[in-house]
């Protein structure tokens, strides 16, 4: 009892000498400490609690206790031949990043022996080239995985964000984008859609027509009127709680061969394509702001570009490389 | 157009030679990189495009067009006596983390002269002191802000995270509680519920009788069960879409006398508490596991603690110090 009354009035005496003499070091920390670390005022020297005083609150907690983690949010998943961050909230990526280059896809030299491994490729998948299984991730904790029982008796499928075919010659990067991180759930047809379409667009002419392409896709969630109520309403399946996106969007980066950076940005919602229906990719293009609002990220943070044309198609060049 | 067959076919002729004789290093790849650097395998020397070969597929959209960033997610938003981690997605935060010591609400010492200045308190407010105006972060993207305005014309108030009665001597600190991030909409009588003994209870009791209390609060989305469906649905406010949380959590670490952490956690939904309804504390508490599961938070990542008892009160040690 002493113990704790000794320590809390040492304290408080550091405090009540601290205010009558503290104009002169008051000002210098209103002058110098605007954006750095916010001392605590106590005086320097007090015995009891006298080091952790001096310690900012924020110092103070990570030493003892640690601070809350999501995982994989701001420091990406490793993967052989793209990046995800993953959402533990719910249990879907954040975003999945890809580097698409000329060489991996396409053979101009005879002497180039690689063959096809990809067993989502028809020729592979012909030659008895099982297809690889989904797995989890083990980096992420069990609380927030998503399983494969959790699509089970639901009305959707799994869609995998990095395409398996972004990697015909990799068996290995190939069977990675089976991992559970990089799966959504998806409305049945949505893959064949425009989706399909803009997968094949970026492979058959971005990255055919230039040195080399980022594609960074994800989910989205948008809220939706009902009865002149905004609301945000999705379905959650199965036990890991997975939720399911009303959009996905792909912000493509495109590093031209005369070494500039041009931006196409692309929404879709979660759902079947009309059948008959003519798909203009065009129609999907969304400016980039919108995708940033809706998804709470920031695409660029590091470079300071103004985006004044991100919807106009290759219209917005990024920045010199 | 010469410039870019060369660089693809040395690129694909690179990758044709490596195939060939890459025996011997990825063996010893497989043996040594499982979960370091996942090295491009590429041959070293290759001369157009070499560098971009070797480093790794992260690195290079690092370097290219730097990672898209949920802002002040994993690296809290610092205030004078409370940190911050921000849901861009949401608008609200993630957490709010508080340190709170005895000798900052308690006066032992006859020569202590702090009078209480917080504007919330009665004492100040009869004395005349303005109550500090809600401000926004310019730090967060206008585009994940929430503003005072999105909470005209709803039925939901500006419910704050870190309490500002946990601030009594600090009129800065208390004034900081009003910035836009330590707001969540609440159901109007939330704030005078059963959250509101929790808040009395950590203050008149765990800071009382301990050397200090680490609080950790924040809002919780839970699914709800729709015709046999499970869905998420809420309500999202004005044109900054603030999400409205289900429940809240508050996780309570306790620093005591003889130097041990115990872990107290809550759960709480957000609504109006019946009238008449006699308040039990004890029927909150909710196993640290389930607020993880629905947060997408693990809350000691770093602390290697086996959590078994983490709902009886007091009883779960986390560690000693």
């Amino acid at each position: 009892m002493f113990r704790k009354i000794s320590y809390a009035a040492s304290c408080a005496l550091a405090v009540g000498i601290k205010n009558k003499f503290d104009t002169p070091q008051s000002v210098l920390l209103q002058e110098n400490s605007l954006s750095k670390l916010n001392l605590q005022r106590c005086l320097p020297k007090v015995s009891a609690g006298g080091t952790e005083c001096q310690l900012y609150v924020g110092d103070r907690i990570k030493r003892a206790v640690g601070f809350p983690q999501l995982t994989a949010c701001c420091k990406p998943l490793r993967y052989k031949d793209f990046i995800i961050s993953y959402d533990t909230k719910n249990r879907i990526p954040n975003w999945v990043y890809e580097h698409l280059q000329y060489y991996k896809f396409y053979k101009d030299d005879p002497c180039d022996r690689r063959i096809n491994v990809c067993p989502y490729n028809e020729d592979s998948a012909a030659l008895g080239n099982e297809k690889p299984k989904f797995h989890p991730d083990c980096r992420i904790h069990g609380y927030h995985r998503a399983d494969v029982r959790d699509y089970c008796d639901t009305e959707y499928e799994l869609g995998l964000m990095a395409d398996p075919a972004n990697y015909p010659f990799d068996a290995e990067a190939c069977a990675e984008t089976q991992v559970m991180t990089n799966v959504v759930p998806i409305v049945p047809g949505f893959s064949c859609g425009p989706w399909f379409d803009l997968q094949c667009y970026i492979r058959e002419k971005l990255v055919r027509e230039n040195k080399s392409v980022y594609v960074c896709s994800g989910p989205l969630f948008l809220p939706s009127d009902n009865d002149g109520k905004v609301q945000m309403k999705f379905d959650v399946l199965g036990e890991g709680e997975v939720s399911v996106p009303s959009h996905f969007f792909k912000v493509i980066i495109i590093e031209t061969h005369d070494g500039n950076l041009e931006l196409e940005s692309y929404m879709m919602p979660n759902a079947k394509p009309e059948e008959g229906e003519e798909v203009k990719l065009d129609d999907y293009l969304t400016p980039l702001c919108q995708i940033e609002h809706a998804s709470g990220l920031i695409f660029f943070p590091e470079k300071k570009v103004c985006f004044t044309s991100n919807n106009k198609r290759r219209g917005a060049r990024l920045h010199a490389l």
